[in-house]
């Protein structure tokens, strides 16, 4: 395989397992290349919590999530567009990936999936959307009460301001619970948000990529369609979106259905999942990038990932742990400080710990996908 | 003057400013020297808060204070000890000074000096002190509830646990509105206890240095008897303490006087005293260093020190300000990120602001502390 320098967004597919859907590839985008498999690192507001972007980078997390619905209300898109683009303005070198913001505008409406799933349905939460219609969606912001229309050529012009390397189609997000004749019009809706999206984008694609939203929930012969409909248009990658279903059974049949109905010679995501057991089970289906909060979230409330697995750092136990997090670990914060110190961090409630923690469990994900990687190249996967 | 290399603590006395009693030294310690005038970074529990110890020590702080009363309650100075103490714990390679616990135990007795001003004398805070005798101070941990008994010499072996360069004898510190006898039999008592401080730490010097602690509150006798009394000892230098006023002009009256009391060839400290006015206003009267948590805590709260004054980050003016805090400033934060992103960060409530800007705050006190040392080296102050 011949690869050309190029500024512009390419997939590399280096190798396919024999012995399952798994793959090990390249995105290239203007910023840099991901290695896949990959974790995707959430920085909402254009940081991920507890760290500054050199750290970030220092680590060596490829690809960064931020999310349009939160960089639309503060500080909006227009100031990032002035500074010259998310990357010089959150001074972050490496690739970006923005979504649409139609999965928080959604999670307005109709709460979010773990709220509507343990209501089962029954919780209407209006937030602040006014209006849904063809057109898009109406809401007003909770910063400033202004009101905002987000539509597929804005949520596009929106990511255009930001500049992120990768882009997400905007897409209208169906509860868990819904009729099968409800989700199918919703899917058929978000089809022509997605193909509006695509074309305002191809309009001025200024180096960016985007990617498609396959929908359906959990129904196979949606998510069939939508895979054919969408990977009919040239979009640059898909993601895996919608109601992945109501626990991790569900999801992974959803997928092993799904999967083989993309194209091999692009990249895929799965949105919003990346704890460790759903990346082990999702990897052998071919999903090449995760998305989720999970690492950083656990750093913040203590929890240290590790190879025997999650360690609570409150425990007592620790209180006379001199030694690293884990031994061998190359973070700086194993390399610089003890457990026993982060413990004491912890109980004192210094929130320098939560930086510490943070550092630990993303250097963790690189490293575990990297792991991944060798993993399938060495025929184990 | 000759310098030896010692691991052991020394001062050295470089220039004495012609124009003022400002002078420019050096503090040796086993972790390190000390240029004087310096300001002292607070670490209550072992940490700046929102930085960790190795950017500390990049920004160059060359003394940071501990508290021992937060460290004897978290995590236990035994488990420093075991640790092989505070610097090993913490991973600080730098000096460190340490109080003796008085300061919070009657903070909790008395109130802060704050809260006891605006009450005029008239709010009882007993918060958990249990007995104030001759032998000591018998509190309650607001932690775990057990009792924990300071005296001087239980003060002194838990800085041995912790092994600051620096420590500070154990004191009492009397309110503001307090009448004359009062204060008399207390600085009495002062006294008792710093000398019984002095002899426990001479038992075992272990090369650690014992600061005494002046007292007598605004009352110049007093000041000057604390003073006649202290420096009749081998103490290693000194602390101005005690109530220092209920404002800045009565600390100035009071340190006008006492500070030609202190001897030259030793250095000495204000306690607790960190702005920047009150800095540019007592280094002519020759006080060698100063600590105070307004830099950091200035910074939590969005407040950035600059030559021009203080900046809130969170004014709108900063939204589209895609310069550094300051021009020419060579801090982590302003070589890399804009205020704009600052003032986005602290809209959004990202920790990392927080970060961001106790480095400049930090980098702007070290920045400033040399400055003032060069101005006096070169006859200005």
């Amino acid at each position: 395989m011949t690869i050309t320098a190029t500024h512009t967004f390419s997939f590399e597919l280096l190798y396919s397992s024999k012995k399952s859907r798994a793959r090990v590839g390249r995105i290239h985008t203007p910023h840099g290349t991901i290695d896949t498999p990959n974790f995707v690192g959430v920085g909402t507001n254009g940081t991920l919590k507890a760290l500054d972007n050199a750290t970030v980078e220092q680590i060596g997390l490829q690809l960064m999530f931020c999310n349009t619905y939160h960089l639309l209300i503060q500080p909006g898109t227009e100031v990032v567009r002035k500074a010259g683009g998310l990357h010089s303005f959150i001074q972050r070198n490496m690739p970006i990936i923005t979504d649409s913001g139609g999965f928080q505008v959604f999670s307005l409406a109709y709460g979010s999936v773990a709220d509507e799933l343990k209501s089962r349905g029954t919780k209407k939460q209006d937030g602040n959307v006014l209006k849904i219609t063809e057109e898009g969606v109406l809401f007003r912001s909770y910063r400033d009460g202004r009101k905002i229309l987000l539509t597929p050529e804005s949520s596009i012009a929106a990511q255009k301001d930001l500049g992120a390397d990768i882009m997400i189609s905007f897409d209208e997000l169906p509860p868990y619970h819904i009729a099968q004749d409800t989700l199918k019009r919703s899917l058929e809706r978000t089809h022509r948000w997605e193909k509006r999206s695509l074309d305002y984008h191809l309009q001025n694609p200024n180096e960016q990529a985007l990617y498609a939203v396959i929908h359906g929930g959990i129904d196979l012969t949606l998510r069939r369609q939508s895979c054919e409909y969408l990977t009919s248009l040239p979009f640059d990658g898909f993601a895996v979106g919608g109601s992945l279903g109501k626990n991790r059974e569900e999801m992974l049949e959803m997928l092993s259905f799904t999967m083989p109905h993309l194209p091999q010679d692009k990249p895929n995501h799965l949105l919003g999942i990346g704890d460790l057991s759903s990346i082990d089970q999702c990897i052998p289906l071919g999903i090449d990038t995760f998305d989720s909060s999970y690492p950083t979230r656990a750093a913040r409330h203590g929890v240290l990932l590790t190879n025997q697995g999650d360690l609570k750092v409150a425990k007592a136990c620790y209180q006379n742990a001199f030694s690293p997090i884990e031994e061998g670990c190359t973070c700086n914060t194993c390399q610089n400080f003890s457990l026993a110190y982060l413990h004491h961090l912890f109980k004192a409630k210094e929130a320098v710990c939560m930086t510490l923690a943070t550092i630990h469990n993303l250097h963790f994900m690189v490293q575990r996908m990297q792991a991944y990687r060798e993993k399938i190249l060495q025929g184990l996967l």
